[in-house]
């Protein structure tokens, strides 16, 4: 039996936004599996910001994607054949699996998901790479503790609704930033003490006014303008995590660097880099912490799902002009 | 008897570079002593970046000198009046005398100098507020340990050249970053590993010749665009020691922003603000340690010492112009 496998590969190095011609659509063959491997059927793919960085030939956390690879993307699927002693036909796993309908590996870098944790997109978002992000991010590197007041960009996407709602939970006074009126409801339907609409609102007298003792915290995913403006307004030894800088992303001229940055030295303050793979021993004590607020209710995920893997390059699109609402993912046919 | 007393005060604020018209040369009568002043004649006066930013009206650290107010800056001086009851006539102490050649007052943030631990020019430099810059910023907030390679920008300024000098001691790779032959030469002679000249030289080609394995420890008193190069030559968890930007404080354009922050996430780094004064309950801590160094001729202190009160305009000058070489001071009549 020939088995038919469908993938996008890397055609061309984006210049500025992501476009649908950097991208190639293809069918390939399946080969036969050889001893220790196995074969995943991908039934999600989750979108990240982080992809539009693999897709740059410069030296990052993890190699460039090449010219005609799979575009790397994480994924759940099932097994549904192996010759792999760990993982059995029926398994559902985790991995980095690329667009591609079905996954051919050694299963390197795959891990054992639980179904019964929850609905499999919400492994791929809140009790995902996005959560855990979002938890070690908060809790390590930002060191929040009761009583701090939290500030918290791109506070709508995957990894800043839980920053925020984590915080919440570890006593904290939260402020959300995000684009658009209907975010920022959502924002505060996800319990955050106020919301501001970069896109309408003078976002530093808006902090001054809901951060009366200073941002404790600043957790960033989007960098650029806000960045420069939550420097403005830093309490003493006030820690700032450099998540991501999605304003950035598509920037054909150099990025902007935070010109207010000598805040630091008049605040005592910091600003620290993080990439999550560095906590994946400490991955399982997150998840359970996390699905246990889920379970009470303190905690709550959503998923922006798009059907069709045919629909990888507007989909990757949506994330930068900030029209998803929730985790962005693709499933599966 | 009436004793004349002159001084600078701040007569207008700086836009760009200092200038001569921004101070006022003043003569004044000292009034007698109350009840718990002293009266202290000023022996040397400190000459520092800081200075600069004292003089603009922005939030800071310390509260801006106010117009007409004697301009801000750190002394040695005898006591040669008191009715204060902690300092006796004859005593050595240091403190904010502002450039004057008479300073009366409370005493407050006074401290008693002692004349054996080394000359007094040594006091206001290796082992005053530039050395204690220097030991707190290297050894608390950049955590340099033996093997790390540490990069130091000013380096042969007054708290760079001692970065460099106390990181030798704890038996790192030290490269300082400076301007001209002559500084590099300097700082080669001080045992530091290698001195790039940033007028000449393609500071990160040397940089990376330098530091093969990385900047580990990155103290910058300068900011600008050496701190965006640093940044592009981190190692893994760096750390980002901020003490100043001297090379942006007579700017009329806002300050220049690293660019390159994003290398802090790639390598999992940091970038700390740090005030001396932070560190003031370990003062005598580390004066006690930098005083036995500079006793086993471990570390070494050069004071560029210019003499008389009325040459503070130029004087100042000579910091940002970079012509100074050493510790920059008055010393009064």
């Amino acid at each position: 039996m020939v088995r038919k496998n469908h993938r996008f590969t890397l055609a061309a190095r984006p210049v500025g936004m992501v476009k649908p011609t950097d991208f190639a659509y293809e069918e390939v063959e399946v080969p036969e599996l050889a001893d220790g491997q196995l074969l995943v059927k991908v039934q999600y793919l989750s979108l990240d910001p982080a992809m539009r960085g693999w897709m740059n030939d410069a030296k990052s956390y993890v190699k460039p994607i090449a010219l005609g690879e799979v575009i790397r993307a994480i994924g759940i699927g099932r097994v549904i054949e192996s010759r792999h002693p760990r993982f059995a036909v029926g398994d559902h796993v985790s991995g980095l699996f690329g667009l591609q309908e079905l996954a051919l590996s050694n299963g390197e870098g795959y891990v054992p998901i639980d179904p019964t944790l929850g609905p499999l997109p919400v492994m791929l978002s809140t009790l995902g790479m996005p959560g855990l992000t979002a938890y070690f991010g908060l809790l390590e590197v930002g060191k929040a503790v009761a009583g701090d007041t939290v500030v918290v960009s791109g506070a709508a996407g995957a990894v800043g609704s839980v920053v925020g709602q984590i915080a919440k939970i570890q006593g904290c006074r939260v402020v959300g930033i995000a684009g658009g009126l209907d975010k920022c409801r959502y924002l505060v339907e996800l319990g955050f003490d106020a919301a501001i609409d970069y896109k309408s609102a003078d976002v530093k007298a808006q902090l001054r006014e809901h951060c009366p003792k200073g941002i404790n915290v600043y957790f960033d995913n989007v960098g650029g303008e806000l960045l420069d403006i939550a420097l403005t307004q830093l309490a003493m030894h006030a820690r700032i995590v450099i998540c991501g800088a999605i304003s950035q992303y598509n920037n054909t001229t150099p990025a902007r660097g935070p010109a207010n940055y000598m805040s630091l030295l008049v605040n005592r303050a910091s600003m620290t880099g993080m990439v999550v793979f560095d906590y994946a021993e400490r991955y399982t004590e997150a998840v359970r912490a996390m699905a246990q607020w889920m379970a009470a209710g303190k905690l709550r995920s959503r998923e922006d799902i798009v059907f069709g893997l045919d629909k990888f390059p507007e989909t990757l699109q949506k994330l930068f002009t900030g029209e998803n609402h929730g985790k962005l993912m693709l499933e599966l046919a």
